[in-house]
């Protein structure tokens, strides 16, 4: 098979220089574990915060079918024109896959029209994802839930608009339930909401989680039809 | 306030006659425990299994604005009469609640087009049910989580159509989850699915168990239009 | 009756000083035409875009059950603070209905997270809203159709969120369709859009129009439910 | 590329038989028309309501990745166990696309659980199949609308539960709309009703028709997950 998506894995990157713990976990970084586990079957490319642009520039998502997201301590350091640039790619068809604290992120914020806030508990919770949606192409290859032994606990209330398609559901050990695999359609554009992938875990090594990812991916791709026409339409014609 | 809706509380009442347990807990029948939590605000009538037409004449059902379903060890008992009678009239209008073992009710797989199998262990679980719509007026007056000490486990997958409006999801203390409140659309009838109410347990003495039946026969309520017109249309007409 | 729910009706009100044909048609403003509509079942009150805040002060919109919408020609003109208010005001669950070109509005694309983008046409088209939900509380009182006898055509595609229900698809004489009763929950609210309402033609003096906003008023009334805890949970909890 | 998926064309194959005008316009059947559609791509085998058990038996249903479903005059003769066969295995992950006045077939209105029922007229009218999901695998290929000169009108309410996903809404010429393109999920299974096809017009040769058929076969092809574990869960575990 040939490689025919263009997958760009975006990684904030901070935590991994300033907490040694993330830093062992992940030496190559989120994104490098991430994209490990996806260069086999797609052309990967890595964007970070603090490159010129975010890496992000016009060139770059242009040549994007989909595009990955993790941040969480520095949200509010991407700057405006970027995240309205991904957005307008993601109306005009890009795939954005959001991963875990990037429910905050300005980018995910603005594609759902809602706060994104939730409830939150760093405590080595263990964690179960189960499918709820069995026959979607996004849970290809899961058993009936993955298990995390120690995860962030998310729990709602997520303050989310109600996924066009819910696709895990998680459990956690201290008492909390979360709508964790959230499918959505912005535009011409589909998005994916993840939850697990706290920077403290190795969760981004975890093969169902990987699968989880790869999945969406591929669920994700660009339609290959042309953006819709808008603004004044034809005149009126006799039909009938 | 005058009591301005009709509803029907139909019970299978066949463990309280078996179970000393049961019959101890629900000395009027798991239809008197619900019932009781209705009677202030609305004009309620029982109709049980083992009653004439189960209960539930032509008369009945047409003078039923919402009825209420509880079913479990008989559901095959339901003659398919009946279960058509019910069935039309939920497409005309009548509001229907399911509860609890009445997942598996005739009825109720015949509004959804899936078997309505799910997971299941009697072993005096916790019960958590979230509120994820936090604006629906099914969760009106409920707080973050209802938490029932013990109940029976329901666990995903819970085979259902993705539900029109997701209310609640439970969570188990053996690490299970569960859409435990699904509302759909059916004809011109509403359907609400909740899930608690094992009859071992005295769930229906439950104040916010008991809330949430109240604000579901007020959601489910009929609809004043009249039934849609269909068949043969009206000639072509020039419209331009 | 008492009067239960406050609403505001927020109007641009600068078509009827520039164009005579639409001060003729609406000489109290478009809000007075939909006020005349709702004063005897709602307290009513009014805001404009060139009142100081736009009319739309903390303290009208805490006082503010359910919010109306028309603006068309100063989108750009509404202050980004207000929009703000506005927003955080629909999340904590004040019901938001947006009219016809509001589709445009800077509040409601914040909500929808996408361009809202259609076609249109000015030219007499006729209109037929068909109402695709029966038992929807929105389409109480309504036939199978509203007929306008002319309106602005709105066509697909209509750039938004597929719709949590959808109640009314309208037809039009040029040969295009148009979702055009769309309901949505956006945090603790719920915002409801409805297509009709060009400001050349007499729609919200429409008996069937007026009708449609009523039922919206009452649907998106907010919950009485505290809004969710969010943030750090709880610590972890020994639950089994 | 192989041929990867299996699909079985149904065809009740009447109206072929006993209307001269069916059998010029359909001389290898209804079925043999959509299967030249297809036949460069996928396995296909044809069925018919006349053959032994309807030419449905389980070998050849467990060799089906999606099935076809055409029917109009004799929905009643087919038998409920080949019904009960083919919904078995739409639960089981088979994808089903029920075309045209398939809405009335026992197989579709099991799934849906409502009546199915609508608005039809045989009066040439113009269909515009105008796309509102664009960026939807079922809209792949195809521009803002199909345009078919002549079909017979099918018009709302459509008693169909609220689509999954919406894909495409059709426009005719006597002031009708429908949802003509619904996308369901039933157990692991995928649905998608299509609106055109009446016998009498040559719909099933239009490039964009089956451009979308075949759009829907990709979409509806099977999981490649073991069917879900229901019944008795396993004992509590202590997780905690």
């Amino acid at each position: 098979m040939t490689k025919q998506l263009n997958v760009t894995i975006w990684n904030e990157h901070r935590h991994e220089h300033k907490n040694p713990k993330v830093a062992e976990i992940y030496p190559n970084g989120i994104h490098g574990a991430i994209g490990e586990g996806l260069e086999s079957e797609f052309h990967v490319r890595y964007a970070t915060l603090d490159m010129p642009e975010h890496g992000l520039t016009e060139e770059v998502l242009n040549a994007t079918d989909v595009l990955l997201w993790w941040g969480h301590m520095a949200h509010n350091e991407v700057e405006e024109t970027i995240v309205e640039r991904v957005y307008q790619r993601v109306l005009q068809g890009m795939g954005l896959i959001v991963l875990h604290s990037g429910h905050f992120s300005k980018i995910f914020k603005k594609l759902m029209g809602t706060g994104c806030d939730l409830k939150w508990r760093e405590a080595n919770d263990k964690e179960r994802l189960w499918v709820v949606s069995p026959g979607h192409p996004i849970a290809e290859g899961i058993g009936e839930y993955i298990e995390l032994e120690q995860e962030e606990m998310y729990g709602e209330h997520f303050d989310i608009p109600e996924p066009d398609e819910l696709v895990f559901v998680s459990w956690f050990t201290g008492g909390e339930v979360f709508r964790s695999g959230c499918c959505y359609h912005r535009g011409m554009g589909k998005v994916f909401y993840f939850r697990p992938g706290h920077e403290t875990y190795p969760t981004y090594y975890n093969e169902q989680v990987r699968r989880v990812i790869y999945n969406a991916v591929n669920w994700a791709k660009p339609s290959t039809r042309s953006y819709p026409a808008y603004g004044n339409a034809k005149p009126l014609e006799k039909l009938n």
